[in-house]
């Protein structure tokens, strides 16, 4: 009898966008998706990590008004669990005087009550995670039978123990929950997007399958936070390894299945994984939520006519609208022509508003008013920057006076060796392509005008300029950005030292000249924007590095 | 034969200030020591935490690279232990492919080579600590016996699970050393300062010394790492509690003790615990440090003729030496006549470098750029803050041309409710004050007064202001600073809630207000200069909210 009900039990996926510290919010979107998992004559209906509060909502679960908002918003859902049973993420506290106060956990509700709290064990404390800054781990592990089924509960880190090389805990959950014969794993996660997650995730998933024998049900967060991006990509596998599910990336969605699909189906290939087009989905859903979950409609941005704010540009208009964005076209004495030609092209192209204004007399009155203390000076990096600081200055004008967001236009190369001005053009709201390279910036334009030209060619073209001094270069300062980009990775995601990457083959003198850009700039990404995350080792939260030692600079 | 040679063991303690990342530097230093300590014919010399790398190394743990430093560094002492034992902070490697791929150890080197490994079981990850984030937990806890003395060694953290209410962990190493009955506990700390942390401190020792019935000797490290300040203070408690040495605060010092002493010695109270006086102290040794280890000798910064930018100039002038000061007084048009005087008056009293720029034009000038885009509007903050942004441009441009540092002169009150200009006042390198609440920092201007006027007492009296528009005050647009910062202490400090604040009868519109303006203003502390720490919760590292978040705000 326990298995005729087994195969028929149906279980509704919903994958969710939360914001953070909401709380009626987020209940809302939750009592929907209950009441659509009800109407879809579902048993239990799953949520992600931590779906009341939101992910990651970092120190306030330090306040006792937080958890017990998060209390409130269980107990509410509770009581819709009468005739459906609920699985939602919920910090809980810790009974015990030792160790920290709260588990991340996962709770089952079922006929208006806390039926079952399973606890994460493994708390990612690495790149963007600190969990083990609020949680105390899981030391007890329990299945819970529900009608019928075995269900062993597991919360995000709790299975990426599996299947590593180098496993960063002494313990796996699962093993422990296996011997109690689980029919079905559930996992509920938030697991930030990186471009190859998808990829990993489903590998993390199958080699959970393969060594346990049972399916695996994951739901996953859906939607931005801050610098964090969260893909969805919520997973139903079978024993097989069949993958019979895969919710949509970038977007809310609610799917069910029953236990007799997981045995049978695979999924249809429908979520493209192409690397370009993933990062473009990302940018544009973590735009649209910086911007919705503060309650801004409207980005502006200096538009120089070179390809990084070029693609700033479009993905702004993508994102918010083309008429929610304005761009500010402010040639300096040393601008090229073409930087404005250039720039009204793409204006057109994309339909957004613009302004021209030639900041030559406000660079002119600089001058002046510091004539008296630097007029036996040489034109340096001084002057440069003063470019730079005013048209921050003007952008951030129209940013106070008509509620724009400044969005940032700074790439990864150049977050990374420090070639960008402090309050100038590192200024900004969000930066929207920091954790891209250059050479993706120009991979990415050149994928998005695949059907048309959308970003003008001589914008790609062209040979990356500054534009701060007479006939400049990017190259007269930095390498080339295919080789600065090769050290660029192999130092900051693949976290290599100067000798291994010289036994590589990298020229010693360019690996000591890039590491040390890299290291003695750490003060200005220490004051620049959040950083939209779409590699696995984006610059902010994840990279933690000190501003003064003497190392590798 | 063992008592008698117990009671001679003589031990020195080595409080140095290192710098992460200089290896160099470090073992210079470290050897320099070693060679004291024998010639003061000690058994023993004991250095803090993390020694050999300099403390938090954060992500440099990382790099391959950067452990192979910190292990031959460890070498090299070894070679210096022939005639002394040696005990260095050092990161060691775990073994084991399961857990994290490091431990935080303090290593025991005799006759040549490593003699013991004590690893640290208790990894601080709250506040400003990530130590879980790089460390394997220790589970194993040995004694290890020299010349007949057995010591328990630990590392900072360890001995902090004793005498809490509410205890972090589950565990405490001592309870696991003593069964094996050591005779003496050393441990090797790292602890950051804040205003009272030299009585936790002392209390947290005496409290493992009632415990456990031995006697303890405590090493700290002392100095600045951006940020952090660490105070020094190492101590050496008798078995009664007895403080038997205190070393002195904010400097290096080495002294020695032998098991005699501490059985019979209790300290002279050198050490001055006044609040003031260790504010300004440690405040006096973040700048030296951080211009020091950044290799810079020069600072800069705006002289408005207010409080904040006083207290910033006496700090910066006492810590770099007048002659490596310079201001800018910038008075826009809607300056007060005092705000230059008064300035002038400090400049005089510190024997400071100033120059004095009005920025009427430059201010003219943005304003008819901008007009024919906000004519239609009216004065409001876009105005107020071009001001403080071509302050901060002009400010830079003396950093970029003469190689000042920008100090940052935003006391704490005004980075917790966004009182000032993102690119504008908020510019700057460090954060001097931005620890210090405003009331703090009128009583700390008193205490420097108390011999002499050095900051003149107009500063003190007149009513607050930012004079960005016509009679403008502080308190037109935040309460007053006694009730703000009231609200202020509970919520980021004691990390109470609205709930709690208004049941302690503070008025309830006065904390919606203040808790909303924190909580919306967390992106322009994202981007604000590290801050010098002296309280328990400041803002940056330790302090970590989401930009994107709808909880009280």
């Amino acid at each position: 009898m326990a298995l005729a009900y087994f195969v028929g039990m149906k279980i509704s996926l919903a994958q969710l966008n939360y914001h953070i510290g909401n709380f009626g919010g987020n209940a809302a979107k939750m009592k929907q998706a209950i009441e659509q998992a009800k109407a879809d004559r579902c048993d239990l209906v799953v949520f992600s990590e931590l779906s009341v509060c939101g992910y990651p909502p970092r120190d306030f679960l330090e306040f006792e008004d937080f958890i017990e908002e998060c209390e409130t918003v269980v107990s509410d859902l509770a009581k819709l669990s009468h005739d459906i049973a609920i699985l939602v993420g919920a910090p809980v506290r810790n009974p015990l005087i030792e160790g920290k106060d709260l588990f991340n956990a996962a709770i089952f509700l079922h006929e208006g009550e806390v039926q079952h709290v399973a606890k994460k064990a493994l708390l990612p404390t690495y790149d963007v995670f600190d969990e083990y800054r609020y949680f105390e781990p899981a030391d007890e592990f329990d299945v819970i039978e529900y009608k019928g089924v075995r269900l062993a509960i597991t919360v995000c880190e709790d299975i990426w123990n599996v299947g590593n090389e180098n496993p960063m805990y002494r313990t796996c959950p699962m093993d422990h929950l296996i011997t109690q014969k689980p029919d079905l794993a559930i996992n509920l996660s938030a697991s930030p997007f990186h471009w190859d997650q998808a990829n990993v995730r489903t590998e993390v998933v199958q080699a959970n399958v393969a060594r346990y024998g049972i399916p695996m049900i994951y739901v996953n967060h859906v939607g931005a936070q801050t610098e964090l991006i969260f893909d969805g990509g919520s997973l139903v596998v079978g024993a097989q390894g069949n993958v019979c599910r895969e919710l949509p990336y970038f977007k809310e969605a609610q799917e069910s299945v029953t236990l007799d699909h997981i045995k049978a189906e695979s999924r249809d290939q429908s979520n493209d994984r192409n690397k370009n087009q993933l990062i473009h989905d990302a940018i544009i859903l973590g735009l649209k939520d910086y911007f919705g979950k503060l309650g801004f409609t409207k980005a502006i941005l200096g538009l120089s006519g070179g390809i990084d704010s070029a693609l700033t540009a479009y993905f702004a208009a993508k994102a918010l609208g083309p008429k929610n964005v304005k761009v500010l076209l402010m040639p300096s004495p040393y601008s090229s022509g073409h930087s404005v030609s250039d720039a009204e092209e793409l204006v057109s192209n994309l339909g957004i508003d613009a302004e021209l204004i030639r900041i030559n007399e406000l660079y002119e009155g600089f001058n002046q008013t510091l004539h008296p203390y630097f007029k036996d000076y040489d034109f340096d990096v001084t002057e440069e920057n003063l470019q730079a600081r005013i048209r921050g200055t003007l952008l951030m004008a129209f940013s106070n006076k008509e509620k724009y967001i400044l969005l940032n236009t700074t790439n990864k190369s150049e977050m990374a060796v420090g070639y960008g001005t402090l309050y100038g053009d590192l200024c900004g709201g969000l930066s929207v392509i920091g954790d891209i390279y250059k050479t993706e910036v120009f991979e990415i334009c050149r994928w998005i005008n695949r059907a048309e030209e959308i970003i003008p060619s001589h914008i790609i073209t062209k040979p990356p300029s500054a534009e701060l001094r007479h006939d400049q270069k990017d190259s007269d300062s930095l390498p080339e950005y295919d080789l600065l980009d090769k050290v660029l990775v192999e130092y900051i995601e693949n976290r290599r030292g100067p000798q291994e990457m010289i036994e590589m083959g990298i020229d010693e003198a360019l690996v000591r000249r890039v590491l040390r850009l890299v290291n003695i700039n750490e003060f200005k990404r220490y004051q620049t924007a959040p950083v939209l995350r779409v590699s696995r080792k984006a610059f902010g939260m994840g990279r933690r590095l000190p501003i003064v030692a003497k190392y590798l600079s």
